[in-house]
């Protein structure tokens, strides 16, 4: 059950973007499994990819193809990740490029892959191509709920989002989508996310405002701790609205703005629909030396079993959330200084229980669905913010059977 | 249900020791939750604690104590970790170590407090001070077995092990006893573990072969990554045996080997009966550039919660391995040069699944309750080896209603 989350009812067609979905039977029939997406010429692309060491063919590729060419089409298969699949898998990932090139007469390089799902399998390329014909011939503009949909793996709900905001006195849209529950500890990019704009922008500047905006939203979740092999955010800027961003100038600023704020909803989406989730968790880092110790201790409470039990089980139990803080590697820590809040119950201070705390004032904050944790670490002015899941039978049973 | 673990059934006795076990009423009336141990004088003492910068009150005060005097007595509670208490937790395990030395004595500073249970509540000291006289008056060299089970919390069974070795012509004899099933990833030591020799080793020379031994076994086991707050190992040498170890000789080699083996059987009971625990997992991880890389690669591996699910499962999985070596920070890792195996059977080679690889000969494996998962990184000679346990239903379960 996702937490606080609904299907996206109305995304904002983007000028210069058209949308194919259609159903390549890749791992189960009848399910919709591949999309297609159509940028208009004259398009600037920025991408960002997983730095698992392990990546995936597609993500070889996509880096390949991006370094040689302005896209064209990306073409997004779920069902089967190609990912641990050596030598045959880039054979494959090219030959979807190279498939859907001949399609519509473009360069191979001019096309991106994109897959999500089991890893180790090999990719039923035939399948793609056999629906090659249906998914090109469905490209529409106003598709963006139903390619939500199509590149779906263990979501329960599709994930999408749009703005339209005014720059330069005209008005410009963006819209993306994500997917994403499991294996979710982006590093500099989600599971997948798709997002385009009718704004123009250079594609240096371009890259630097999706770089911006997925380190304060996709890079700042954790499901499980597990970093995916295939994790990839992609932005494109069509142009169609007229309106140009050339300089790192207010304008600019705004755009990064509405950017940030669609991929903090996408970020937070993947997380409300996290495998087996029953809560939303914010967990802010305040008072820091430096950034880096704020995420080190937010990802300590966010990773650790013992909390994330607890918090399935709504139970204040805030000596797990210190023994965490107590163990993230922050170098000469002084306890008495730390504080811990949950929303706005202070249950730690002075190296210990708060004098004013109760266990009625905790388990208040607990029955809630979203719960803020806190952190003051009382060293500095660093301050990180993080959202994450709770850890319950349903994240077992979902793993535990997931090929099955 | 612990995995190929059964309660010890006879420990040997160490000359000059004697054990007391009492029931105190800390947390549930008629529970064993008391042990005293009784140092003869002129034994020696080395320990270990945990590095959580948020230790607990008794870990404080035993540090203290051993800085200024030898122990002659360990006083024991489970209930209550006195940990995140503050200053009254400070006072009240000092009030512990007074009350003992009043009954029986000695100086405080010659009384190590160790607490383990719940985190963040006070200890009831009155309770221990009520439950000192028959705790002492039960004292008894043959009481190993019965302090391993006074000493339990969420253990399923008691944890002890024991050998004789000739050293030197003489036989020397080695006991020890560990709790912890939960919060188990230490650094440095364990939950708690109380090992004695009978053999004579000058203090400096103790410390040395227990920080020999401890790396070998309790710093190589993980169940859900949490290091606890309270985490101590104690080793004491009483001399009784008539044997002196008093220079990084044979002998010396000899006595951590036996004392190695001890504390590696202790650790893997814990992890065995690891919370939930249904499989019993090895990671070996060799060909490393360093031991670090090669601890990074087998506790990435061990955290995971999608490998720890598969495992329960008996799902042979091997992606999810991959994606874990792939996100363990290994810098420069060249993929076609890994290689992993599960037992005898060769998942992954050259980047991808292993030609010779069949569902059914890694299925055979997984079916096994004990796991071997072998990594060979082949980038150099370290070589590192780490135990934990699968991710189940009852782990979960467990910890969402441990304080109910």
């Amino acid at each position: 059950m996702p937490v606080g989350l609904s299907a996206p009812t109305e995304l904002f067609p983007v000028a210069g973007i058209r949308l194919g979905i259609a159903c390549a039977g890749i791992k189960k029939p009848g399910r919709r499994d591949l999309v297609v997406m159509e940028i208009a010429a004259g398009a600037t692309c920025a991408a960002v990819f997983t730095r698992n060491a392990f990546c995936a063919a597609p993500v070889i590729v996509a880096r390949e193809h991006l370094d040689s060419d302005t896209p064209r089409y990306l073409i997004i298969n779920t069902g089967n990740a190609n990912a641990g699949t050596g030598a045959p898998g880039l054979d494959n990932a090219r030959r979807c490029c190279a498939s859907l090139a001949q399609h519509v007469g473009c360069a191979a390089r001019a096309v991106l892959p994109f897959s999500t799902g089991v890893i180790g399998e090999p990719l039923p390329v035939d399948k793609l191509e056999a629906a090659m014909p249906a998914v090109l011939a469905a490209l529409d503009a106003d598709k963006w709920v139903d390619a939500a949909h199509g590149i779906m793996t263990t979501d329960t709900l599709p994930k999408g989002a749009s703005r339209r905001v005014q720059i330069d006195g005209a008005t410009i849209t963006l819209t993306g989508i994500a997917k994403g529950a499991g294996m979710i500890r982006p590093d500099m990019a989600t599971m997948l996310s798709f997002i385009a704009t009718d704004a123009a922008l250079p594609q240096p500047l371009l890259q630097r405002a999706l770089v911006q905006a997925v380190n304060a939203s996709f890079n700042r979740i954790t499901v499980d701790g597990d970093t995916s092999t295939n994790d990839s955010c992609v932005l494109v800027a069509t142009g169609a609205a007229g309106v140009s961003i050339v300089d790192a100038d207010a304008a600019f600023t705004a755009f990064v703005a509405a950017l940030t704020d669609v991929c903090i909803e996408l970020a937070q989406a993947i997380v409300r629909d996290g495998e087996g989730a029953t809560k939303f968790i914010t967990i802010d880092v305040a008072e820091g030396y430096d950034a880096q110790e704020c995420l080190d201790v937010a990802y300590t409470i966010a990773h650790s079993p013992l909390v994330k039990t607890a918090l399935f089980a709504s139970d204040p139990n805030w000596g797990r959330i210190l023994a965490a803080v107590g163990r993230a590697g922050v170098r000469d820590l002084v306890l008495e200084k730390v504080r811990v809040y949950l929303g706005e119950v202070c249950i730690v201070s002075a190296g210990g229980r708060d004098p004013a705390y109760t266990e009625a004032a905790g388990q208040a904050v607990m029955n809630h669905e979203e719960i803020p944790i806190r952190v003051l670490l009382g060293r500095g002015a660093a301050r990180e913010r993080i959202w994450t899941t709770d850890f319950s039978y349903d994240y077992v049973k979902i793993n535990a059977e997931y090929r099955t």
